[in-house]
């Protein structure tokens, strides 16, 4: 038997993870809107044989005001023309649960998958902010329960969809004029409480069967759907002690759920920001906190803590009465983790986003190659990840020192592959295709 | 000046327009699910210097029962695929107004447009069929009139999303630290019936500023939204008479609504059958017809006209109810067409099939190079079309055959481009770039 393979996942952005990447002299300042730079971040990490990359998404402009605006393409559309220039590196999108229709995204992940040759991942989020509700005809953002509700009733509608064709419905017998099967291409006739939905889907069951389905919920609700439904998590987590709590949780909670714990991969972030020197990697990380415009940080935290910019004290500790709202129904679990890492360490608004700015919530590490190794080794055979997500500080330098220095320790420890073995994103992650469910309930009857 | 210049749009469909291609030895019969026979298909039609290419779409599966069930990939997720593989031609897919959401939407083509460099189209459907409505959850399609006052509200709020980013938005000081200017990126604010969307859009103003805006409805209703929106507009003609007094009607009611008629170019459908000689044009048509599956095309007729097969009769005329049911509210527009050939021409339902299963109703041109760029020159010269949608009976060929050896004719008359003159599909078509809305209301208000 081979050693327990790491997983690695790189989480692509714009010019960069850090918020103030984009303002280096060798940066694209509208890299976000440029394909061809994502092109070349997918070759970067499929040359260091990485499982996957993967973009986030959320319908809304990023940030406001004077500083920092953002726009972003849309990562499902973007996908194709990354597949195109790609052969054999996964391809995770987000797209939310809650602003979208289940047959026209199945559809969507379908075509990828088809497009990419089985290379699909879905980011299942379901899309938390009051904005993006505004966005979408909503007075009121959803409340989290019937948000998590809706992503579930989707996910098996999507899953029915993706089932609706047999694998072998597809038949192409020129000579009897039969293009399928029509014994193995079915109607789903779902009847839920969000959706109702005749089917069958229009395209064939994707090479994968289903896309790889990945999430990043951090409540108690997103935690509960991670452990029915997830294959491979996100998360963002500042101590290995953390990320062990979660890591043994949420694989306890798969496996209560009767799924395998090999089969949720837990893959926590990491913003990697490398130096030949451990004081040429701090230096780096400063030149980048440098560059930081404090003001955005500032607005950027009051929006996310969905307070008034006046209510924050740069130089004080986050008032009570802030702390005290993200407890409510409908705040974004994020929120959380950044009044934890706020309270742990006693830091002041100024301190926190100071933290916050590099890699908005994920471990960030400063350091030599082997060091940054170091960690990952830590990580992974402590029980507290199965994988990375890789968060560049700037793009494309950090997935090309990642990749040039790290990724060979890695390779020397025996922790990561050389080659790919297989041809689809579910062969990288080690994981089963799924059987087709509507094949079983056939084989039932029969 | 230069003499007024056809345009050419290549109309994509898997292995052919006609039903039974995908049986020719030659054809690939799981064509429509394979990314690289589209790629083909639009390198042949780029090469030939067609305006662009363009792909159909509806949200549910085509046909049923035993003889012809097809998938087919969502055309917005191919277009970047093409996109990667292509320089200049541009890149039309249709999407429906009933079942997107128009910030989703809007930000896909925008996407599409910034990725391709300002190649995108959109053919605006707005989705007449029951079955596309139990894929959204619906009990019942909606009203023709509320389809369509969906798609005006639906075409406002993309518009005003596009336009939400002025041109000169996205900065990119690294000096200062400012990426976009604040002032020139604005909410939208729309309050309608259908959709309140506070804006603005996540993408910067898309390279044309709107996708070329193609549509193809041929009922009243859709006759007004085209004449008010449609820089395109798709039909099906079988004779030079129809065509023309369609091609009067539109550009009279585009005048009417304050539109330049150069503005709102027409595109009727033509599928060539080409032979070198007429004789082995006809013999390419009949062994085509032969591989038809008659009892597919029956069943497919009767789901058009949403009788059962049963009260159709191989040879006799349409029963005189079923010719009435079609003037019922909501009835596809197209069921009109079918029923005034098979009236004019006294054609049996056998022989109706015949005459639908080479282009369900469009312009089928049987005949030598000369005599297919005879009938396009008339066609052009006398009032009846702006241009052409080709539709390759058989795919690759009969595109192929098109681009080499009507083309050729058609640049030899002075009709036809030789080279690209611009870069964007609107440069292609000669229609300008729409001026940003929002800042002729600043400028007012300044
Ligand atoms: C690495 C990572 C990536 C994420 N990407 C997205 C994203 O693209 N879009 C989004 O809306 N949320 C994203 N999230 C947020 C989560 O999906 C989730 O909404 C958030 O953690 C709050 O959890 P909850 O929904 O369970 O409260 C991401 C989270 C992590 C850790
Ligand atoms: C060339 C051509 C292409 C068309 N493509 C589509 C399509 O992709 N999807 C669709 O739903 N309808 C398509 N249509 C149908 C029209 O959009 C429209 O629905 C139909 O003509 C009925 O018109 P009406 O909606 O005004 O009744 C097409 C029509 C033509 C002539």
């Amino acid at each position: 038997m081979t050693t327990r393979q790491l997983h690695l996942n790189a989480f692509l952005m714009e010019a960069g993870h850090h918020e103030a990447a984009w303002r280096l002299p060798e940066s694209e300042a509208g890299a976000g809107l440029d394909v061809r730079h994502y092109v070349r971040l997918a070759q970067i990490a499929e040359a260091a044989r990485f499982d996957s990359i993967f973009f986030a998404d959320g319908a809304t402009v990023q940030g406001s005001g004077e500083f920092r605006i953002a726009g972003q393409l849309e990562p499902l559309t973007l996908l194709t023309a990354v597949a195109a220039a790609t052969e054999r590196i996964g391809l995770i999108a987000t797209a939310s649960t809650t602003y979208n229709d289940p047959y026209a995204l199945a559809r969507r992940f379908a075509t990828v998958d088809h497009v990419s040759g089985g290379r699909a991942g879905w980011n299942i989020v379901t899309s938390a902010t009051h904005e993006e509700a505004a966005n979408f005809s909503l007075a009121e953002r959803p409340l989290q329960a019937t948000r998590y509700e809706r992503a579930d009733e989707f996910l098996q509608v999507a899953q029915k969809l993706w089932d609706s064709w047999a694998d072998d419905a597809f038949v192409g017998d020129k000579e009897r004029g039969r293009w399928g099967d029509p014994a193995r291409i079915r109607s789903i006739d779902h009847e839920g409480r969000f959706f109702q939905v005749a089917g069958p889907l229009n395209v064939p069951r994707p090479p994968q069967g289903y896309p790889l389905l990945v999430q990043a919920g951090a409540s108690e609700q997103g935690k509960a759907f991670a452990a029915k439904h997830a294959e491979a998590i996100f998360v963002a987590h500042q101590t290995l002690e953390q990320a062990q709590a979660f890591y043994t949780e949420i694989k306890g909670r798969a496996v209560a759920a009767g799924r395998d714990a090999d089969h949720v991969l837990v893959l926590p972030g990491i913003v990697p920001i490398i130096g030949d020197t451990e004081a040429e990697a701090t230096a780096l990380a400063r030149h980048l906190d440098d560059l930081r415009v404090p003001e955005y940080g500032l607005r950027q935290l009051a929006a996310f803590l969905e307070v008034d910019e006046s209510e924050l004290d740069l130089d004080a500790a986050l008032p009570d009465h802030v702390v005290e709202r993200t407890h409510r129904e409908g705040f974004d679990s994020r929120s959380r983790l950044v009044i934890d890492l706020a309270q742990r360490e006693s830091l002041t608004v100024r301190q926190l986003l100071g933290r916050l700015g590099g890699g908005r919530g994920h471990n960030v590490v400063i350091g030599t190659p082997v060091q940054v190794a170091d960690v990952i080794e830590t990580w992974f055979t402590q029980g507290a990840a199965d994988g990375f997500n890789v968060m560049g500080a700037a793009l494309p330098s950090g997935l090309e020192a990642f990749a040039d220095t790290v990724v060979p320790i890695l390779r020397e420890r025996g922790l990561f592959r050389t080659e790919y073995e297989g041809t689809t994103l579910r062969d990288h992650y080690g994981l089963p295709r799924p059987a087709n469910q509507l094949d079983l309930v056939g084989a039932d009857v029969v």
